[in-house]
């Protein structure tokens, strides 16, 4: 059996069903102990399962040593990423048992998603499109004029439903220009009929991400849907080799395929259309309690494609200081290919 | 002179005046280097002062490593905070040179702030005051049985003024027994007339946090002034002993005094008053790029208080399952004392 100590809140509310902002997570032999302070201790005991709630008065990992100690164990696993050198060297310091870095170590274990989570995942992608029609309806009836600024703000509205639920990630809505850029911020030009405009967004659902991207021209049309007309003829190119790549992608998915084939695939589409330089991310990632998580599917990626994978396919085509196209959806990996969430 | 490396974009900033989501800062000698991705390169080489902009291909520690093997460089301070075992582990890895850990490296170094500091925080106080002025003005029209999530959402918009500023921190609007939990987690009951009403919340100007703490009661009277009445006598003495509280501690500060002697004056008088088991918390903390900053103004914190440093004065009492007040102001020690901002 191995032994591990957690600390990232994902990890650790996967482990046991809950997580506040400071806790850890021991798993020493067939014990389990959920590490937090005086505030969060309460809730803890309600909530936390399978794993015995230990309050510390003050410093978390001088509790985590007194049970390190006094347990028998002399490996422990831990990842690299969840601790700061501060933190590990407090935690380490006098101890004398072996950490053994294990790197990803709970997004490994989260890679193919339970049939509970997965109808999760789904609600939390059913919402979350429903977030991109009201925004929809919204733009149309107010956008017109308002900053890019002032739409970002709209659009995190609609995906918390007023507060209803938490942001996967800060929305991006981005214009022309804008959109060329994988991480723009937004600006305060005013969003016109014409213009073009890219809107990645998602919720939480249960802590379950949502994640999609749509990209559309802006006017009394408007709609978040994949079929899209632009007035531009280079912008309707862009877009339908976009899509093509993405409908490609989606197509390669199957239990066996390497994730490089289904990012080869889609990125084969946009360089033949003259595009590849363009094409400057990887085809996507998986989602779960992360907003990005494994599987990884880009060019380097071996990863074995598998039933119950969830991941993200996003091609897109940036045009530097014109315009960007990305769309993007969430899929479940079926027995025999993908469904699109 | 000393060597060192950043990675905290709060830190970097400081430096060199821009950051962006991945970034290296150096600093070998005369020489400063920021290293950052291709996404970022347009904007560092616009916004980046006094140091060069390098940019790397994938990776950023490769870079850094390149740059610090051509150095002659032996010793290098670095923030044991800001680096993930990972990721320190990669950059020190087949480098020869001995790394020195330097916790709060940077934040040391911001602990006095400048003249043009301050009147950046200065403007993101004001802008955070009207804007909790504008979240009054809209819970007397509009909150009425809405939500603690809803007027969440519409304490965001408020902090934001509708996206133009970031958040500081995501605001606190806690009611009734939820103001008794520091951190407590928006609920789905409606605000009603005679509601207690917590409000914690602060946005950013040019990178600047603004914080502060207001508590009242709901109904058609409601303002966030520091002079506040409830109709519960419970409530009155315990916000008039918080109150009281703070106004001793702000009347503690000066240029040469203690950080916990400011925590203990405003302390005892809660001690007094039979509360102090319920004020569970420090008294303060520095705030500038970074919400929490130095100096800690706390019972162990002996730091000394100097001219121009900026921080929160914040004593609050929970009655557990009750209601919790907490008044909170941001000060700048003056010459002779200190300045509410």
């Amino acid at each position: 059996m191995i032994n591990y100590i957690l600390k990232n809140e994902n990890a650790v509310y996967h482990e046991c069903g809950f997580s506040c902002d400071n806790e850890l997570f021991l798993k020493l032999g067939s014990e389990a102990y959920f590490i937090t302070d005086p505030r969060y201790t309460t809730e803890a005991k309600e909530q936390v399962q399978g794993a015995e709630v230990i309050e510390a008065k003050r410093d978390l990992s001088s509790e985590a040593k007194k049970l390190l100690r006094s347990s028998k164990i002399q490996k422990l696993y831990y990842d690299p990423s969840d601790f700061s050198v501060a933190e590990f060297n407090k935690l380490k310091q006098s101890l004398k048992l072996t950490f053994k870095s294990a790197p990803n170590f709970s997004q490994k274990k989260r890679i193919i998603k339970s049939e509970a989570e997965i109808e999760l995942i789904k609600t939390a992608v059913t919402l979350g499109s429903k977030a991109f029609d009201d925004f929809a309806a919204y733009l149309k009836k107010k956008g017109f004029n308002q900053s890019e600024q002032y739409i970002n703000f709209e659009a995190m509205r609609a995906m918390q439903q007023h507060g209803k639920y938490d942001l996967s990630f800060h929305p991006i809505t981005a214009v022309n220009a804008n959109a060329a850029k994988p991480h723009a911020y937004a600006s305060e030009l005013p969003l016109i009929t014409g213009d073009l405009l890219l809107v990645d967004a998602g919720l939480k659902y249960e802590r379950f991400c949502s994640d999609r991207t749509r990209t559309a021209e802006f006017g009394e049309a408007l709609n978040f849907s994949k079929t899209q007309t632009f007035s531009d003829k280079t912008k309707q190119k862009v877009y339908d080799t976009v899509l093509k790549a993405q409908e490609a992608s989606i197509k390669a998915i199957k239990p066996g395929v390497r994730a490089n084939e289904i990012d080869r695939v889609g990125r084969e589409i946009i360089d033949k259309a003259g595009f590849g330089s363009y094409f400057i991310h990887s085809t996507g990632h998986g989602v779960g309690l992360d907003i990005h998580e494994l599987p990884v599917i880009s060019q380097k990626s071996s990863t074995l494609i598998e039933e119950n994978m969830i991941f993200t396919v996003e091609p897109g085509i940036y045009l530097p200081n014109e315009f960007g196209v990305r769309i993007e959806d969430m899929v479940q990996v079926t027995q025999m290919g993908a469904e699109i969430l």
